[in-house]
């Protein structure tokens, strides 16, 4: 067996191949990409549309000198394949694997790591400003779906990048699609350019037909005797990216190698911010990927032959959404918001039944807020569905445009707490600490579907001001036959005179009561004080813990700034005199399974009854 | 004395006034404004520039039904003036007096508070769609500068506001300036549109131009037979606003009241969102407003002969922009990032010294960190000099593009704690609790300009990662004549065996040093833990007020997620059994002065010996 692909060991080994041969390695690539992602989930629709386009960009540049970076980074995985790490292309996405992100960490060929979207023209920006500073050789090419244009910072990227002097590539990967189909008059502008293809090409004739036009007779005459360097301006700074101080080429046949290859060279010295956009089939090489490449966005395992995965069936997402819908029944002032996150935050059956009521705002989390402020002044009652990583973009938002406003906004923070797979650009670690921050909001963290019920109407119908209801990503987990939720602010489970209490909330409530029951196996007594809403901390939450003489704090989320500290000082406050123990998360954290990360991090029942164990002992 | 402004209480009372009494009226709103300012300090040239709009917007439209949004807010004197609060005027900015801003709290005529840029598009977008859905009448209006449009909030709103099928109109009023000169590509593009008012203009007559093309000889022949449908196009859907869906009309004279008022009556029944684009003129009637918009954005109390002010001199920011100066002279790496604020972050001097070193990317913070993120990534030393408020915008920029990349990137915060007139929008009292929440960063809070100096230093050349100086508004405050720093994480002062501690940091050591003088004279013992470095705080501190029975904690800053409740969770970790009080911030802030703010908050010295002094007896 002598595939093409096993001799690339770096990008220098394209350099051997003719262009056929390339042809054939992105159908190799395409294999490699469908077979691993089939086993190990991940990113897949998006992948497949830009193999041309990386062997391109590998073979026209050089990747020691020259920086590619890749916008939101779920597309990297040819260009992990052809940077040496095809062999470990099956760990991809798995504990102690390689990341399914672009990573500096990882590979010199990673010049700055990418989860979140719209970042890559900034980025670049400032790598192409350093090695102009530093003298240093090397092209700088930013590679940016039509999905993440729609965020802002990619329009402050292209603000700031269209008065550089030097070369400087934006490649544009129209698909036509964010992870759903894409939104917003960005969007519809470039379905326009689309459409128009002859006319952008007619622009190399234009020039010297202009240079001729005979000052014909009234009214055209008045028109271009007046306006003739207007017109040619029109004709030629034409499309936004001009506008914004790019060369524009386009739009090209993304999956044309030689082509791409081509313009690539063409553009490689222009002194001069280039944008090259290009037309690219999602999912492309698989036709379950190209028939639905929203499904095939993100998945998990699956069978290849058939398209099919494992039935996911519900999780807190689809419960949420459900609810949503039966609340919006009964009050037509519900509306739903998403920032491109329509599947993903459970939010399709909203937006089928009530699409007047329904705002897709594309990727673009702080309009999403301010939007959700706006709509709430004018008396309506938005909720935005967004998960907990991206809603860090909100922050000043949630400040400035909610809660200063004083209005009900209601957040509902999807995959709170760690993600699993994604990895560290994506856990989310932050949502708690940082909302902890902002006066006057309201935070519920249920453990269980219908908590999130309870939780949702008290943040939608009781609560003053801003909300949110934040649950984790997937399935909720064991419940204790035993327990039943009071639906109150706080739940107490366990032993009541126990000494040791167990505090935490959220998901890992679970482990807490599988730790519990191993604690009484053993004799050791405890009961579990389980917060449902977490900001502000019920004073009886407070009150029921401190008549423990050791406090264990478990939180899925970062330590410092959390309701751990602060459930600690309300303590102090009350003059506690026992013995408080905190383990929550103190740094960013890698990639692995669900279940991996919780148990690396001491948060699982094991870890919960190794710490309690030992602090007893003590 | 019968001056037209005494006869209006509300926006009605203008429909009494012919059009030429207008003109009048908006002269004497400028004497009004100017009076005020002088004496109040607050926003000048700005609200001059924008007198003939407000008035033409309070003319044609009926605000309580049409609700109108100012984007930043720092333009709305007139507005103010004209809805019934000119009486008030005076009181501007002051405690208990009317806001800068537009408030929800202060008017029916204000719908959405402003202060941050760039929110108007998508807080008026929400407040619309509310309209829409609820069957209410009126219009909405978003007045946004071209400042405010570098920002990527304003584009996501104009990006979601494209396809909306209802009235929207939006203003742009150009004025070529941010506070200082606007930049960007934007920037450059309305100065192309503002050069050619003509070619804007001429559409009208180039639609029946175009209608009767004969299809002469080549080579014209070939380009219109083939794209006449596209030439057209080009001639009307031109600007990029036409281009992102608006309508657009402009360029207009935005001191022409009576072209205002017909434009606006115009524009009033399109179902469709619009683009008005006025250019006006920052300062307009004040001489030395017009002169030096720059400086007379946003001024203290001046003389109104001379537009003269008290010599400000000496401040933390200049301190910071000349320390920089001199370590970029011996350090090339070192680049200054500001987000439009050159002058107030202290930079002009850089900017002048180190051009090619010197960035400002417009309103833009999230781009100004991730951009920041990519000059480290590539060898530079990029230092973000930045307001504490407008820092909460790069939130997840921090996390994502710097701390994680483990990139060093290193951020200097002005205007940290609260800032006094500005009010509630403004304070800067959030940075060390969202900062706090980010693993691999570290923090400190100088109280004097030569801490500045040593801290700068260290987060710039002794940190791994990021690292942020933070330092208030205005200058250093009192010092004790016994007290030297060492320039290390913490300092101690006062009485090395005293039972009572303070510990606290920044600019309320000056407080705590006299409320010590104050406590010593009275006969109670005490000391202060002074930290220089909050994050991570040194181990030493800690230990050093273990000693204390009695701690005192005073923090310039949210309370919640604060150092405050870190360091007495850290007194907890080394069981700590003495009695913790803590005092820091727990909601929004409203204007006022400085000192006055301290001492509403108990944060000043009267209010720290109050608090100990409680404390001890009971």
């Amino acid at each position: 067996m002598d595939n093409l692909i096993d001799h690339i060991h770096s990008p220098e080994d394209l350099k051997q191949f003719s262009d056929s041969e390339l042809n054939e390695l992105c159908a190799e690539i395409r294999s490699e990409i469908i077979h691993a992602v089939s086993q190990n989930g991940g990113h897949l629709a998006s992948n497949l549309g830009v193999v041309e386009l990386t062997v391109a960009l590998h073979r026209v540049f050089d990747s020691t000198d020259d920086k590619i970076i890749w916008d939101v980074g779920h597309q990297a995985y040819t260009h992990k394949i052809l940077t040496g790490r095809k062999d470990r292309i099956l760990t991809i996405r798995k504990q102690g694997g390689i990341s399914g992100f672009p990573s500096r960490a990882e590979s010199s060929y990673d010049p700055f790591n990418t989860g979140h979207s719209s970042t890559s023209i900034s980025a670049a920006l400032g790598i192409a400003n350093a090695k102009m500073l530093r003298g240093e050789p090397g092209h700088t090419v930013a590679v940016i779906g039509d999905g993440a244009l729609s965020g802002g910072l990619a329009y402050e990227g292209l603000n700031n990048a269209g008065h550089f002097r030097k070369n400087f590539i934006v490649i544009l990967n129209d698909n036509k699609m964010s992870i759903s189909r894409n939104v917003g008059s960005m969007a519809r502008y470039l379905a326009h350019i689309r459409t128009k293809p002859g006319y952008f090409r007619v622009k190399g004739n234009v020039e010297n037909a202009l240079d001729h036009v005979p000052l014909i007779g009234r009214p055209i005459h008045h028109v271009l005797s007046k306006s003739k360097s207007a017109l040619k301006q029109a004709l030629y700074d034409n499309t936004i990216f001009e506008d914004m101080g790019f060369y524009y080429y386009g739009p090209f046949d993304g999956h044309d190698l030689n082509k791409l290859m081509q313009i690539l060279e063409n553009v490689k010295n222009i002194d001069h911010p280039v944008l090259i956009h290009i037309l690219t089939r999602k999912g492309k090489g698989y036709f379950f990927a190209e028939q639905n490449p929203g499904m095939f966005h993100g998945v998990s395992s699956f069978d290849v032959q058939t398209g099919k995965s494992a039935c996911s069936g519900e999780n807190f997402s689809s419960v949420f959404g459900g609810h949503l819908c039966s609340l919006a029944s009964a009050d037509g002032r519900i509306c739903a918001i998403t920032a491109a996150m329509q599947s993903g935050t459970g939010l399709s059956g909203f937006a089928k039944q009530f699409p007047e009521r329904f705002f897709d705002t594309g990727i673009a989390e702080e309009h999403a807020v301010t939007f959700a402020g706006g709509l709430a002044a004018g008396g309506m009652l938005p909720v935005f569905a967004v998960y907990s990583t991206f809603l860090q973009r909100s922050y000043d938002q949630i400040i400035h445009d909610a809660a200063i406003q004083r209005v009900k906004v209601t957040l509902a923070v999807d995959r709170a707490g760690v993600v699993g797979e994604d990895g560290e650009t994506h856990q989310g670690i932050f949502d708690v600490a940082f909302l902890n921050t902002i006066p006057h909001i309201t935070v519920y963290s249920p453990s269980y579907y219908d908590e999130l019920y309870y939780n949702f109407n008290e943040a939608l119908y009781r609560c003053r001001g801003v909300a949110a209801v934040r649950y984790p990503r997937g399935k909720q987990l064991f419940r204790p036959c035993d327990f039943e939720s009071s639906y109150q602010a706080f739940d107490v489970y366990g032993d009541q005179h126990a000494g040791n209490v167990i505090v935490t909330y959220g998901r890992l409530f679970s482990f807490a009561c599988k730790a519990l029951a191993k604690l009484m196996k053993n004799g050791i007594a405890c009961r579990i004080v389980k917060l449902n809403r977490i900001k502000p901390i019920d004073p009886g939450a407070v009150q029921d813990a401190f008549t423990g003489e050791n406090i264990f704090f478990f939180e899925e989320g970062v330590e410092q700034g959390g309701v751990g500290e602060h459930f600690n000082y309300l303590l102090n406050k009350n003059h506690y005199r026992g013995n408080f123990v905190l383990r929550g998360i103190t740094d960013f954290v890698p990639h692995a399974t669900m279940a991996q990360i919780l148990e690396s991090l001491g948060l699982d029942d094991a870890g919960m009854m190794e710490l309690i164990t030992t602090e007893i002992a003590k």
